[in-house]
């Protein structure tokens, strides 16, 4: 008996201490406080994530103004106004398409096949919102990337292509064509199943658009004056240089957006960890691009054209977009470094091609991004040669029989281009009626 | 005395298995984290509550650079460095005079009434800092509004007023006409407790600037050559469109901010998924009302005149700035398209009026703001639209009163109008001292 | 025995309740709701803080821009393209030169020396990254400071300096002088044992980088033309007044980034606090600035020149930069308004010395940097004027000689000047290849 009753004594003692420690509010905290460090509540990481995609998504929206300032300074005067309209144009059918249709072609039940549902995206409402981010900010982020793809093909086709022909064929693009190619990888498609990689999309965004532009410049056409008999090419200045570095400048800026919210997750420390690499990695071949690109324009041409600094930058950017976060740092330098060496070789191969690409996209999104995308397996082991070559391919081939058939389309039926009178005139007059410096004077190089 | 036993063993067991549970670390962390999922605790919510004022609050504070190179763009080049001048002092006594005063008169113990109190703001020490966010972080997202309401009074007013009269005109408006019309709603004042419903500021914050801005027009009147004899209408182009579609890209990437950041927390998942449904109703807003505007401008005028457009953009984002969160985003893409048809409409019947609206803010900032405000019980059921006409009504009397009273004190005092001669030489030779532009010619549309 | 009873039963019920609530998941639920409140656990904390840097470093990038568009705003049409390459050049150099030896020299290892490691920094795996944040997000962030120390050169130097040995400058800055005066408070150095204090870097970046200009702009000497015989002074107009602007607003914008950032933390409400209030009183510094800087010039011109506007808001950042945490907004706005009176009074004097600085960088950067280290005493009781002169000094004196070095060894191997026929006709073509603005006529002032 006397030992049940120390049994029982302690039994006392032990109970009130434990339910002490349950329920007395000063030892609970001290017990919480030891265990906070464990890591980070599904709730907090939801707005962590959700946090993540709406500053890169803003950060990503922001390159709309990149592309735009890039364009209007590599275009004549005459066809600025048409630029500026083109890209708020383009960048809001893109949202508006991507809602109708694009986003759920893209992401809804695609699950190895080739494309999801055509209805469109139900953002559920705030109190219903489960997962592991708000649905509206996965919606945003993947939205303003839909919108670089067709950003890319407005640069190409400057100063010879109608208004509305080309809002058309960015609306197939962004409901249709882009989707269902990134539906393949990023969809969980065929691609995906595969084990191709594309991180943030060398492939699905940047050479889609290039793509897209490539088609379309040999559909559309050269614009008068540039290519001359016997092999001539002549010279076309853009008109402002501080417009398109400072385009150039918002790309850069929105490019850490664009890689780094493509780890689609912030709410751990090894995902926040997994973004500063992009961020560093990202800049680091841009500015390996960027200085590749001046010394070989100072080694080949004896100058270093600025064209070529702005378009060597954004070849790194491209290049390292495939796979932003395995790479060392050097590596990343380096990778960004031979989309510089793309630039400069590749850009007058296309004027010997006859191919009439105003601000160079082509090198830059479509051949800096094949390139980034096939380096994907000297940091990443678990990529292949032959799968990314089979995604290029596959994509690469998609994209210009869909874009050739649309631009084809559109030639037969709006037509493309405006008349030789109204292109030697400006676009600005016949298209959009106003003049985009009506004070300042033309100088002697005008075209 | 068995069963009183078994039922000790039992207590025994529970007891200590209960103990062992809430005192050990391992256990204790094991429940931690189990536990963890069920929410965030007050200090991280304070932590995502003040990173979103602050972040929001520097895309608000980046819309002052996009109504700068929206009006930059859109005067003729003998006025652009006044413009310039003009917002970036603006934006500088709209901080300065926020603070003397503004932020307490708008913030401080309203509670029901009219007005709260004029002392300056106290903000506390770091280690003193209680409450759901930095005291400090909604100091400056406030502040940046206010600055917001002063810059749409600058544009409508462009290239015939003087510069100090205008500043000091923005010193009362931001120092006493805005915050006391702000502290009738989001000062939990009278139009508050009376169910007035404006989430962002389509009527305290776009309508408020317009109002001012309309007054002003009519009392500076028109520029010179502006009207002609016989109801003749002479168009002044703007210097250079691509900064007006600059100016207009940064608006719109500010207005994330600006609507999301009015969501006025992010610390829980029914927060950060309203604020991403903001984001994407924002974008989708602009969208239809940059489409709309477009469409609408061909099918008038057989041209799609780029700043259609842009303002087009800019309405479709006041539109939807009074519930950017109940409208579904097909809604959403609606309300800013009237937006759109507004801009289109409205922008020749001013002209009609005579009144001289330079940047075309009085149909972007007050009338699409009054349809924002007027659009909120569609799909707020909590509003109502007499409610919602009180609202607009109160703020506009008292904004056009009290603005009366400043633009005819200043008329009568300091004067606003330069000479006529300093207007035709414009005013940047008179006022600043300096051309804009020294070295690009003159064209043949210089006015 | 009843009473042992009792006992045990009140034993029974209380070990079930304790158990109860240790175990039964709602009851746990709502004990780690009550205990979530105490804080941020330490994977938030990475998290938050490694954002922060994430965020505000890219902020500070994007003021890579606006040192851009300052300058092309400032200088001349014949060396716009010129400045717009040396600006993606050296942020590109910057961020290769800061990863290859300066953020080692920096951070590695000082601990009370003068120098670090001259090792590459090693970034590590997400998976291996400990410490309160990720190094990654240190290392990006730190670099775009070292970056905007470059940017400050480019200016003052601007349309008198050939690209390369500009772009050699920069590299030897970044990578050897800003890292090792760095080292010696931000690597915990000898100054930061002696108790110097400058918060985000009034001398450790705006002083090095305008000392640095300094003794660039003596060697390099001025702009042919600039100051005529008899102590005439040649005004130089620049050639774009919105872009300047324009500049002058990015940096603004980036500057909450620049001080705010400094905080080096947000996972807790004392931080996160903490920087709000640095948002808030670097803005309140700016807009005393500039309103001070806009009154003073027209009391002492007549006419409120928009380049004093604008580097008075410049002026007004550097002076708070130093110490954007303690001062009271009333004090903030003061020490800022010093910055404005600065502007206005020295950069007539430089000209007096016949000291070409094209931008006014050496009175926003250097003078006003001087004065916000100087200021620091005022609000922060840990500092000391003489700790400050001496951090002053010694910084001082290590960037002239060092500089001088670097400038003289370039001036004699390969040169910093171009012909004075070169010069004449622009940099754009000798240099760059192509011109800024081809289509613009050159007005009546083209110098």
């Amino acid at each position: 008996m006397m030992k049940k009753a120390v049994y029982v004594s302690w039994l006392a003692i032990l109970s009130i201490a434990g339910l002490a420690a349950a329920v007395d509010p000063a030892l609970a905290q001290e017990a919480a406080a030891e265990a906070a460090p464990v890591g980070i509540s599904a709730a907090s990481k939801f707005v962590f994530n959700t946090f993540l995609f709406l500053v890169t998504g803003f950060l990503v929206m922001w390159m709309a103004a990149g592309f735009t300032m890039l364009e209007v300074g590599m275009v004549r005067t005459k066809n600025v106004a048409m630029q500026c309209t083109k890209n708020i144009g383009l960048y809001s059918i893109a949202g508006l398409m991507f809602w109708v249709v694009g986003y759920n072609l893209m992401y809804d039940g695609v699950d190895g096949g080739f494309l999801g549902s055509f209805l469109p995206k139900v953002i559920p409402e705030p109190s219903q919102d489960t997962g592991d981010y708000a649905a509206a900010s996965d919606w945003f982020f993947q939205m303003v990337f839909c919108a670089t793809a067709a950003s890319i093909v407005s640069g190409t086709l400057a100063e010879r292509i109608k208004l509305w022909p080309f809002l058309i064929f960015v609306a197939v693009l962004c409901g249709f064509i882009y989707p269902i190619q990134g539906a393949w990888k990023w969809g969980a498609g065929w691609l995906d199943n595969l084990g191709f990689l594309d991180f943030a999309g060398s492939t699905i965004v940047h050479s889609t658009g290039g793509w897209a532009a490539l088609v379309g410049a040999l559909i559309v056409g050269a614009r008068a004056g540039k290519y001359g008999p016997g092999g001539a090419v002549n010279a076309i200045p853009g008109s402002s240089m501080p417009l398109a570095t400072l385009g150039t400048f918002i790309l850069w800026l929105g490019w850490f957006g664009f890689n780094g919210g493509s780890q689609l997750a912030l709410g751990s420390i090894e995902d926040a960890s997994a973004v500063s690499r992009i961020f560093v990695n990202t800049n680091l071949a841009a500015a390996g691009g960027t200085v590749v690109a001046m010394l070989l324009a100072q080694l080949i041409y004896g100058k270093v054209d600025l064209t070529f600094a702005l378009n060597g930058a954004l070849a790194g950017l491209v290049s390292i977009t495939a796979e932003p976060l395995t790479p060392s740092p050097l590596l990343a330098i380096l990778i960004g470094g031979v989309g510089g060496v793309i630039v400069v070789l590749t850009v007058p191969l296309l004027d010997k091609l006859k191919i009439d690409d105003v601000v160079g996209a082509i090198p830059v999104h479509l051949i800096a991004g094949i390139w980034g995308t096939l380096a994907v397996p000297i940091t990443n082991p678990a990529g292949s040669f032959v799968t990314q070559l089979i995604g290029i391919g596959a994509i690469g081939a998609f994209v210009v029989i869909s874009s050739t058939v649309v631009w084809l389309a559109l030639r037969l039926t709006t037509g493309v281009r405006p008349s030789l009178e109204q292109e030697s005139n400006g676009l600005d007059m016949s298209e959009i009626g106003l003049e985009a410096y009506p004070e300042f004077g033309q100088g002697s190089q005008r075209v």
